[in-house]
């Protein structure tokens, strides 16, 4: 019998640590990134879980031979840290010795030790586990931990409770035939299309909750901007008075997250030149004047991506904002669980946020009261008994609430400018990736 | 045009504020959870997302007739905050007025203002929103949210990278007939049984990661301990020694979790009369020294839940030890991706976690080299080339590592002591239950 007790862990490589040891000795794991000659000594750049450190190999200094390692073997180093301005991050690590751990099978298919990885998209998801050993993309997942952190300490800072709901489901809550179907031990089975119906539950028992979850669209659009399975940063919140409560509530997140990404992955932030957004307020306009602003026809039920980059290009120009919220889109196009506008029943309580061309937001308030949600499910001429599970919230009491469902991905993929949101994705699925 | 600016956030009740406004008036948001009527005055206990406090209604005081609200309203009340040792946190508040929000078109068909539930469990799932209403049944996940922030907060304290991979999977990485099927475009695909593959690759990016999101298993097991659908706490890292490295990492993140939950949850703690386990080393004993304790057949190749509880059993009474760790598992009985003993082949580098009687996860060091895994395929009678896309994170190279799965519902029902497991999810997947 063996005890185990936790204390001696294996040591990760740390930055600040390396600098510290400055003159002294270092020792770390790390897979060879590059080895670059220089005749009478050689650069052995060290690739660990977030950076890349120089290393200066030197036969005379060094026990072990060069020839022995080649770029992709992950090894063991020992070496002194020296000052050097010129290395990635103004040291570099003078090699005494080095055990080889592991050595790949072939050498890797793409430039993963370039600036930037420059293959097509095809081949980037085709040798994904290569694509994203280099620094540049993987450096997006970084960032996208970042934002889902900052999410996560705004909510739990501010009392929101973090659940986790099943994604096999009975119905879809959005609607519409882009869904994914299943068997479920015989019966039909759906793939969640969005946590809504749980979220709104569990406001009755929480007050305010938060999900980071997957989310299916089986939309059949091969776009730079559409996945079929993402991550959905959602909120709900009771006790709101209208939609603009929620919309405050995201505005407070956003400013959070920036703040935590600019505190915590300035490291990441720099490899990808992203620049983080810079605001005290969002504009925020309605569906009417949203039409207005890029000249469209108005028995427009919806906007489509063109208008959605005008308007962002229009409130960049005219109001200084990467941002801009679209309220009181026509009922029509909206789900059956949205609150219609007291006054104007054709317009929703309903809103999207832009962000940089891109609409990454969809939120607003829901109906809580249960004769209003079912009147209208009847309006809609839907059967409420089909959805009688969901409708025992609201039978047996809701507070007023609303919240939003954001797109981690695309939040990701506007805040590191990336031509196509697969670079947000590790593994993405579209409609002709199932693999990797 | 509106702004938002997000400074002005709905307030939610916080206890500390309540307990400092002694003296002076308090306004919060509430559901009525019951009205208990003492003839001059009544009692309205008010439910908010985490507490249950103690109001009392007297006419004189109150500006708002108490017959205007029922049990499962929510309202807006105020009042003056004063001592009271006998109610749940020491303070009380005496009614001065409140406005009424909403009102339930039915009374709650379960006790959700008892102090246990007491319904069996297919009432509580029948009535699940209303179930999750009752203060010790939401307890639960108030935990469950403890559990995973804890284990986050060690993960990236010990330089971990948080990921989120596909559930939509192409294969099944922990082999069997225990997977749901379905058609992706139309394409025969899977939902995953494990973060497996997905982790792995990404050591060779990270160096250490982990991944909070949902785990599929078809199993027709209608039992206390099983789900369909339940959350994976799943971590990978490399430049590990052994199998002993990856325990060593759970057990120091199990002490993390069970000190952040005595910090942070000790209001659940209390509602649900939960202990917390206490230790400074987990004992460890090969899968047969374990099959000797139990004195089991020595030709088996599994242990089976009777000899889960003996073992537990066992190390509680000689060790004083609520965990036990089983290692070397006959090699037959685990995955393709687990690295066989380099002197017995036919043990498995692999463990088992045992928890108050109940297996909560499963890890081990897996193969990195190339060839290992090809060959290990071959002798599996596996075909190589249908993991050609697996396989990639091999022959581009890897370092030694290894990882493990934890069962979320699995460690919340045994801290709870829950007769069953579906108390530790909040909407649960089993072969009779796709609803709620």
């Amino acid at each position: 019998m063996k005890n185990i007790d936790g204390t001696s862990l294996i040591k990760q490589f740390s930055l600040d640590e390396f600098k510290s040891a400055l003159g002294n000795e270092f020792n770390m794991f790390a897979c060879v990134h590059k080895i670059k000659s220089m005749g009478q000594f050689a650069f052995v750049m060290l690739r660990t879980g977030r950076y890349v450190i120089q290393s200066v190999y030197e036969p005379e200094t060094c026990s072990d031979d060069i020839d022995s390692i080649k770029e992709g073997c992950y090894i063991n180093v020992s070496g002194t840290v020296r000052e050097e301005p010129r290395a990635n991050y103004g040291f570099e690590l003078l090699l005494s010795g080095f055990s080889l751990l592991s050595t790949p099978a072939e050498e890797y298919p793409l430039h993963v030790s370039a600036r930037k990885l420059g293959c097509s998209m095809e081949a980037n998801l085709k040798y994904r586990s290569a694509a994203l050993r280099n620094p540049n993309e993987r450096a997006a997942f970084k960032i996208s931990e970042g934002v889902c952190e900052g999410f996560r300490r705004f909510m739990l800072a501010n009392n929101f409770t973090e659940i986790h709901t099943p994604k096999i489901v009975a119905a879809g809550a959005e609607g519409g035939a882009n869904i994914f179907k299943l068997k479920y031990f015989g019966e039909d089975a759906y793939l969640a299309q969005s946590p809504q119906f749980y979220k709104q539950t569990c406001v009755a028992i929480f007050d305010r909750v938060f999900e980071i979850d997957p989310v299916y669209r089986a939309e059949k659009h091969n776009t730079t901007r559409h996945l079929n399975e993402y991550t959905g940063l959602d909120f709900e919140m009771g006790f709101i008075n209208d939609m603009y409560d929620v919309m405050a509530m995201e505005t407070a997140m956003l400013k959070y997250i920036f703040a935590f990404l600019g505190e915590n992955y300035q490291n990441e932030l720099n490899i990808t030149g992203a620049k983080l957004p810079v605001f005290d307020e969002i504009p925020s306009v309605t569906f009417l004047e949203a039409i207005e602003i890029v000249g469209g026809n108005k028995n427009k039920h919806d906007l489509d991506p063109q208008d959605e980059v005008k308007l962002c290009e229009y409130f960049a120009k005219e109001k200084g904002s990467e941002f801009v919220f679209i309220t009181h889109f026509p009922s029509l196009k909206r789900p059956f669980y949205v609150m219609d506008n007291k006054e104007d029943p054709r317009v929703a309580e309903s809103f999207d946020l832009l962000f940089r061309g891109l609409e990454i937001t969809t939120g607003g308030q829901r109906i809580h009261d249960y004769n209003e949600q079912v009147g209208k499910m009847k309006r809609m001429n839907m059967n409420p008994e089909e959805f009688e599970s969901y409708l025992q919230i609201h039978k047996y009491g809701m507070p007023p609430h609303g919240g939003l469902g954001i797109g981690l991905e695309r939040i990701v993929m506007k805040l590191l400018d990336l031509p196509n949101i697969r670079q947000a994705s590790l593994f993405p699925r579209d409609i002709n990736h199932l693999e990797p």
